[in-house]
């Protein structure tokens, strides 16, 4: 199964604001989710409000269909989540965004996620239609999740199972081979030495060792290695190196 | 450590609007993060735009620290993440919102998540002061999150991990909070200064962000900073130092 019919679609039941629309459009579309559909929103559609909102969000936008119950919307959809902020009183499995991406992801057929009216939520009888129930684990003194927010975390947690969306990790340089580590660390050690700074002298050893253990800790690599040489060539000049003519 | 201090600050760094530190504050309190930290926000501080989008997120709001710089604003702070939407060109680890909580999580000292400006993010020197890089994967062909959004997936991923169990770790010595860090590269950069090390003088920011993130990359505990400006101490003295009287 592709990866696009993996893809869950977002339901707005009764969404009330085309702002609010064009908000879930641009929340979907950063995770790569484009199947949209409206259930008797407000306002109609299409509504002039959504556009801007979805800051450009438009294949979401154009996309997006219309149907006048939820019944309709949901007639292709072998999987429905509804999402719920508080507690219902329904004998549903509850599961996490993440839990809930994670089904959908090897799920078989084609699944959906519900997202209720702005000010209410989805009703019972939404909720009833739903195989499970998504609820995002909130701060219990302070529930405060908006549409798009709410759009956003599902179609967040859904991404991660995206190969596409995997990160293109920046590579880091290896760090430096030893041997050119151990060069910068002989070339610090002769000015210090140069300086005085291992005093008492019997205790050198040990100081180098402190030391080593500094260096070594970054794992520069090899740009950085030169990096700090050339730090410390400029600093074996002395103050005001240049006005000195060394014999 | 309670899990109190290990919740990261949320630093956002020059914002402009009122409304937007406001729903920022609301992102994170859904998510029981509570500390939030403001450097140089435009429009000043307080700011009567910022309480009516927080919808009720006032102990984040009252609450907010203002600072003049971003130096200042972490100075008590041991781990800083930068958040960035496109890739840098900075040598640091990059890690998603989960790595990133759940390094928080295990860490010992304080952790704070950078957030640039709306429109432009963090500059580049900014970026240079923080040990890792937080990039959300996100749809290359539309990466679209605002400021908010950026903070609540941060804040989501962060509250997943305060329902286990903190496991009792042996501590590492934590790394040096960023006040330590900032003395000692300043002082470098003194001494490097004195020597001409920065030219041409137009390319000094971008050498100095160089070497800031040469410096911070080895994430030294305090013994490790206080024995490198020992280093540095001695290294000032400059070659015989010890027989020549200084004026």
């Amino acid at each position: 199964m592709s990866s696009a019919q993996q893809a869950p679609v977002i339901i707005l039941v009764r969404p009330q604001l085309g702002e609010n629309i064009g908000k879930a459009a641009r929340a979907m579309l950063n995770f790569g989710l484009t199947e949209l559909r409206l259930v008797a929103p407000r306002d109609g559609w299409p509504n002039p409000m959504a556009g801007p909102t979805s800051a450009g969000a438009d294949i979401v936008i154009a996309g997006a269909l219309v149907f006048d119950t939820l019944a309709e919307a949901t007639a292709d959809i072998n999987h429905i989540y509804a999402t719920t902020v508080r507690k219902r009183g329904v004998t549903k499995p509850v599961v996490t965004p993440e839990q809930a991406a994670k089904q959908i992801h090897r799920a078989s057929g084609r699944s959906a996620i519900l997202f209720g009216t702005e000010r209410s939520g989805l009703a019972a009888e939404e909720v009833a239609m739903s195989r499970e129930i998504i609820t995002v684990p909130i701060n219990p003194e302070f529930g405060s999740l908006n549409l798009a927010q709410a759009v956003i975390l599902c179609a967040y947690e859904w991404s991660k199972f995206q190969s596409l969306a995997s990160p293109t990790r920046t590579e880091l340089e290896p760090s430096a081979p030893q041997g050119e580590l151990d060069g910068m660390i002989d070339q610090l050690f002769a000015m210090l030495e140069d300086r005085g700074y291992f005093f008492p002298i019997e205790r050198t050893a040990v100081t180098q060792g402190t030391l080593r253990n500094l260096l070594t800790k970054p794992a520069w690599n090899s740009g950085e290695v030169r990096t700090f040489r050339g730090i410390l060539n400029v600093l074996k000049k002395g103050k005001g190196a240049g006005r000195i003519i060394e014999g």
